[in-house]
């Protein structure tokens, strides 16, 4: 299928419907030899030629003229247009760049006597447009697989990238959700109008393409949900976290520091000799023991207090205090 | 009702309305013969096997074709696509999974002479739609549960897997709603449409359907506002607690650093003997009562400030300080 | 009014429209009765008892059934549900539970040669919807009272309840909407379609009910917004009493912490005699004195710093401060 | 134009079309007399007297009724309602109080052969009509500078009353949007209805007036966007402001407590005499040199780690440190 | 181009086309006297000279009338209102300040013989439409450059002014929207009402201006999500690095703070000779090193907690230690 304008100038009225595979958008002058021959649209070639370009169907008076996106993705979405021309005896479709999306339709024209083979131009024209959604569905598995993923790793308490990969995963879902939206309206519009070329038995093959892209937009809708749950599950996360430091902090901090008051207390220098009311706990013989205890004491009940809160549990220090009872709000 | 192809070839014709409920998709070779003895559209019988499709009802030249999904909810919700085929003097269902969601219909038709039985395919398809639907209100009722229990969850301060469960939950509303959503469109374009098959009585009937679907729909809508309900309470709850636990830190730390420091001041040794202005509180006999006075004063000061300003109330010490004078905002 | 369907069937005939209001739908056999008798259909009369309906207004070949529903409000928002069937002569209003929503209508139906009397069955019907529709703005007054009453606790720094009593409030917003909402698309829907029962004078009164059904919606709306403008309210007093607390404590703290180690410097032990290096300080005749007044200056230094920055101002201490200039942004 | 009812009979005929201006709805006679002077419905009488009423225009048998709002902006959203019955021959304006709305037209019809004074009667509702879409501009206009003022306010840190503030504004806004909303469709419905009493060339000016209230819409959806903004930016000046005290209260007690323990160690009164091992340090004659130096270099250290992590840049201290390579994120 | 309306007057007639390219909306004498030679209905040269206006196309019954809007972007939007009126003979474009939008076309047209110049006023409209319309896609970029730039400062750190230029572009991409959003609309009208002055050809060239400027919308509507995701992208930074501050404390005041109480506890004056209890320890020959030990092995044991629950990777000190076992969230 590597030929020139003129050898496809030949080809034409020799078959029912010619399709021819065009693939690059820079050589100019194939491009305006070939619009003259088959006697395209000025728009439509520049439509075609101006990327990017909205998805859309629109009839010319000799022609249909399409334009679709196929997407490849490998690590991330890349976009790529096709265009299509579909006349009486001729369908061309113009991909930005090679890729191997209508490889499958290839094969299965080259297998003679195959009904994709004997049937018109509307036909072929939904099997590649019908293609060209095809290659959304491994998207839409990879962005499942990536929200899972985060999903995973916000869970496991990673925060490393989480928002720019949640972002980066919105921006491509956005990305998508911009090819796909118009050519809904498009394929709905196309089987609205009743355009001379699609033929009543087409329509309802172009009504099973509308169901696929409808789907997709469906599972777009939801994994953009997804991605706001993902966010939220962060956001709470990371709040979450937040509360447990400043827990941690309050229970050792309240602890220690009244704690840390009454050793100050005992280490101040007031001049037991002075007077009989100058720190005469310095020399009591169990002065030292009590206060320890004391010590101990205010620890304890602190601990106790906590405990009753349920803020022990929390810390995975004492698992077998999280039991419900505690678990109770304590402003009830 | 087990039988073969052949045996239903026979049958055709016996009753004015042969209906016929296979389950399983997996045997290719059925699929088509049933597909070629009743004329069904290509189209429609790969839209059947292919799953997961969108709820749909499309018109055939020969037949109706309708794609529903029932539910079940045991622990989470499972969903499994129901087929219908309905033309003159049949109507085929194609279960994709055995289940009980026709059992009820079943036994009305066994009752002879009910209006079930005498009715043509347009009653059966409705009845048939109208059992799927039915199906869907189990699932509605335990969302109903989810929610109220997560509430109570909420409510009771638990913090586990709270936002996991919530986001669950959404997950599976935004399952029911990707089902039941295209259903509206589909049974309020079949009323419209008014389908040769669709007798004037049945769209009376399909429009009952339309109101069931509606109300599914309905509820939906309001489960998902409660579920984000339920997200801002837990929200709010995790913020009030840090705050409770601020407010804690805050009232200990403030009270006991300025006391640490007192404490620490009379801790250091400067020498009373160098001159009389160092540290002559040290040797006043009065001097330790006075400091510990001291500290005393502060830390009452400083509990009546924070009982002034209702920080007390909040931790349940002295739930009588709780009065409305104190909940004064500060800034007033 | 208290009569059997004997009565009844004697009634019919003798009036222009005869006004049949009945209470509760226990009684199965009343039911299948009076449908037979005034020739309702049965899917309208199942409709009827199955509780609960979207509300709905649908042309019946014989007579036409709406569903609509009337509230109370005492404490929480109670509704139930009323139908109407409107036919040649008669008006049947069916309610769920016996409230007073009719009895103002009654009252001037007992006026003899008034225009409700004389006027026929859509203008009944018309005054029926009317009187339901009147039901609904008790409610909507206490919505407003209810947000006005949560946005003044907010106000008053109260936190106890808040966030439950928006949810609720919320709730029974959404619940009201709920019937509201799709009686506005059947009363749109009846003063399109032009039933024969609906004159043309009554469609000008079904265009006012309408006005009313959309005034309540727009009201609903607003109260909606202004349940997230309190849930907002509140979230920002809560961060901001965060915000305050950690200011005290931030206050304090610094102030405290570092006059802290000073203290705790000169209360060091190191042997004055084992060097002149070790601590000389503590001999100076004006050591003492010298300690205090860096710890003053060291506190007054940061007094004088929080002060600029304005974090004084919020804690009600020293109004005076709250000057404009003090308030500028510390990151200018 | 002060005058009665009888007056007015006497003027029907007189002028192709007379304009009745009316202030006040108390006396319901005089709206009784001259609805039934001018033949108006009884029901558009009604939604006269009942304020407040949705915008609207009707059209009834005899004339065309018309709702509207105008607005009074002094310190606070003011609405009051404005009703017009315009038939045969009159034009009548009925509003609820006294405002100027209407001066600028009447000198315009004062003005002898102005084109105001010819036209007919569906010009003369227009020019009405537009008189009261101009007072919602100065409302606007008032919006714009509150929320200008709003943003300059959270800019220069204020908290005070923001928060009230935005969402009083929030509250006008939305009440303002709640008037000119319907009259959009008020508006359009009347363009298209193509009643009798609007000739071709009205439409053209009722187009304009279209025009007006679709702009006061965008302008209102605008600040509405604005007023978000606002909020948004009020949040995260609390939010960075709160950032910004922690890392205060960080800074400070990052550094002085471990030199508070520092010093406290060397406080401790371990016996140098009981063993070698017991506080050497306090007898060695550079002892106290060396824990300074020892506390100097730990204090050191961390002003260098906080000036790395750029946490000193936003405290205003050490501005010129708040070079780009110190605003490095710290985990990369 | 330069002339008067007296000059304008004689070349009417002499050329198929006219296009009269005006600047500047004050010399009101100028419009005037335009708007009576080419019979340009008032209420249009009113609309163009009261700016601003919506953009619209409105069919008078002499001649087409258009607003619309070009921009240019010089650090911020500027917009400037281009009207333009198309008749029979004659196109009038007419700016509201001098830009560079239709250099291009003019230099088209000076082109003889050129498509552009040989065709009739619906064709030059559509060109000068466009002309306007290509006057967006600089203002699209900038806005793409700015969110770039905005993403990168997140990314950085930085926190200066981000919430104000999120805010500046976020209004910006709103100014453009509400220019764009009616030209669509207006467009999309002109295309279906298949005004006389349009022809068949011209209207697959104004479907090209319809594409364009839903392409202008599709990208406003993906910047202004960006702009969202970039505001959360601040709000989640803002949140980890006071996380990360807050993570900071703890471990500094947890470490220190009960190893403080320990230095505090052995500072404490009992007399070790009132009785053998009273301290001992001060006495021991190895109380020294054994108290030192203990506290070593407190904080020792408490980096030991922090570095098992991953606390110390986000510090940026330890990042060996950021392997994933230790990221494994602590509540498990």
């Amino acid at each position: 299928l590597d030929c020139t304008v003129a050898q496809i100038k030949k080809l034409i009225g020799k078959y029912p419907v010619l399709w021819i595979d065009a693939v690059g958008l820079k050589e100019e002058s194939v491009i305006r030899e070939l619009g003259e021959l088959l006697k395209l649209h000025p728009l439509s070639l520049e439509d075609m030629s101006n990327i990017p370009q909205r998805p859309k169907i629109e009839g010319y008076p000799n022609h249909l003229f399409a334009v679709a996106h196929t997407t490849t993705y490998k690590k991330s979405l890349a976009i790529s247009q096709v265009s299509f021309f579909a006349g009486e005896g001729f369908v061309v479709s113009w991909r930005e760049r090679t890729n191997d999306c209508f490889d499958f339709l290839r094969k299965r024209l080259e297998v003679k006597g195959g009904t994709t083979r004997s049937s018109g131009e509307d036909y072929l024209l939904y099997a590649l447009m019908d293609a060209v959604i095809d290659t959304y569905f491994p998207a839409l598995e990879s962005f499942g697989d990536k929200l899972d993923d985060l999903d995973d790793r916000v869970e496991a308490g990673h925060s490393g990238d989480i928002v720019k990969d949640i972002h980066a995963t919105r921006h491509e879902i956005r990305l998508l959700r911009r090819i796909v939206w118009p050519l809904r309206d498009a394929v709905d519009g196309l089987m609205r109008k009743h355009d001379w070329l699609i033929g009543e038995e087409a329509i309802i093959h172009f009504r099973d393409c509308h169901d696929h892209v409808v789907q997709v937009l469906d599972a777009l809708e939801s994994y953009r949900d997804a991605c706001s749950d993902v966010r939220d599950h962060y956001a709470t996360a990371v709040s979450n976290r937040m509360n447990e430091t400043m827990r941690f902090l309050t229970i050792i901090s309240t602890i220690f520091i009244p704690l840390g008051f009454l050793a100050g207390l005992y280490g101040m220098n007031f001049n037991p000799e002075a007077s009989k009311l100058n720190m005469p706990e310095l020399n009591w013989p169990w002065g030292y023991p009590i206060a320890l205890g004391l010590m101990g004491t205010i620890a304890l009940g602190q601990v106790y207090y906590f405990w009753r809160r349920g803020w022990l549990g929390g810390n995975g220090e004492k698992p077998k205090n999280a039991s419900p009872q505690q678990m109770k709000p304590p402003n009830k």
